[in-house]
């Protein structure tokens, strides 16, 4: 599967439509909701010490957590974006090109022979 | 455009490749690094009171900039994801079958007529 | 009661090596941490639009609650700053200061008159 | 030195009224404020892989740094908790007192002999 932001943005707005939510979605409300969810993130961290990439060692639950905790975050980013009338996918676009030139790519190996 | 998760993932991991920056990526780093960016974004709203949906009077220059930060939570939200070997596009799907559960429609107007 | 940051730090140390948690208790894990709680002191604030000082209309019990949350924050960041050798207390007074300097007062009413 | 909490949040309280800063200090937009501190700190720990404490080989100028920030965490969360009318002092000591009661004190190494 390969869900897009705009996918995740029509279904969230369909969410909170449905159930008369709109109302709660200001944006300081969904921000402060997002660093509600960073904190719950966070604590999955919290006492473990460093991390490998790949979490081997971590137990199958854990990662299912995990994955919930990364999707809150997310949802309420994406939510955050529409309800502030910013096209997130755009935005993210612009920011990468926009780093590639802050950071540019060293030159190939081949040079340095 | 309609950007996918898996785009942006395999993006950020070129990005980080080329640049040999894979070494600074773990876990607990990019956790920290998305705290970071999610405090900027909290500064832009800091002073501001309460804020209405689409962020009128805000100049374009402000928006631009709300418009960076977001981007710079997602880039580091789908970095750490990828990291800890979570596929982030199929979690959220999960989370918002699981939300709809947990929070059933209401039914209809009609019902209560 | 008008308790010192000091007589915190030193509960806080005493509440840790009785327990044997000293060994939980390096800088980035506090700083997690920490960063859980600050979530936690979001979340009571996410849903209510603006607030006004001093909390009028609320229920005790949301008073407490809050009081909880301030508080856990409070003890990792003093936590925090006592693992990492630093006097909190000192830092707090010079970055006052510092302030101050940073930011004038502004010249007295009767001058402008 | 030996600073009290009361001490500090009479200093910024102070800091706010000549200033004529008081009307920014509702309880939201210091709670965004004190998230955006959270996040200069977090960068701090950011690329730095695990830390051990005391910050052995770190710069002076770094732990200066990390003092200021630790310091703007904990203004902005004293004078929220003022401005909320949470006496953060009594809050603080009646959280350990929870905490020692959750999680009880083990029986000395006496006793297991």
């Amino acid at each position: 599967m390969d869900i897009s932001l705009k996918d995740l943005s029509k279904q969230l707005e369909d969410f909170a439509k449905v159930r008369n939510w709109e109302k709660y979605h200001s944006p300081r409300n969904l921000l402060l909701a997002m660093v509600g969810e960073v904190g719950e993130l966070s604590e999955i961290f919290q006492w473990r010490g460093e991390v490998d990439k790949g979490l081997p060692n971590w137990e199958e639950s854990d990662k299912e957590h995990l994955g919930e905790e990364l999707s809150d975050v997310l949802l309420y980013l994406i939510r955050l974006a529409d309800i502030c009338g910013i096209d997130l996918g755009d935005a993210a676009a612009k920011k990468i090109l926009k780093n590639s030139i802050k950071y540019p790519e060293p030159k190939t190996k081949r040079e340095f022979i």
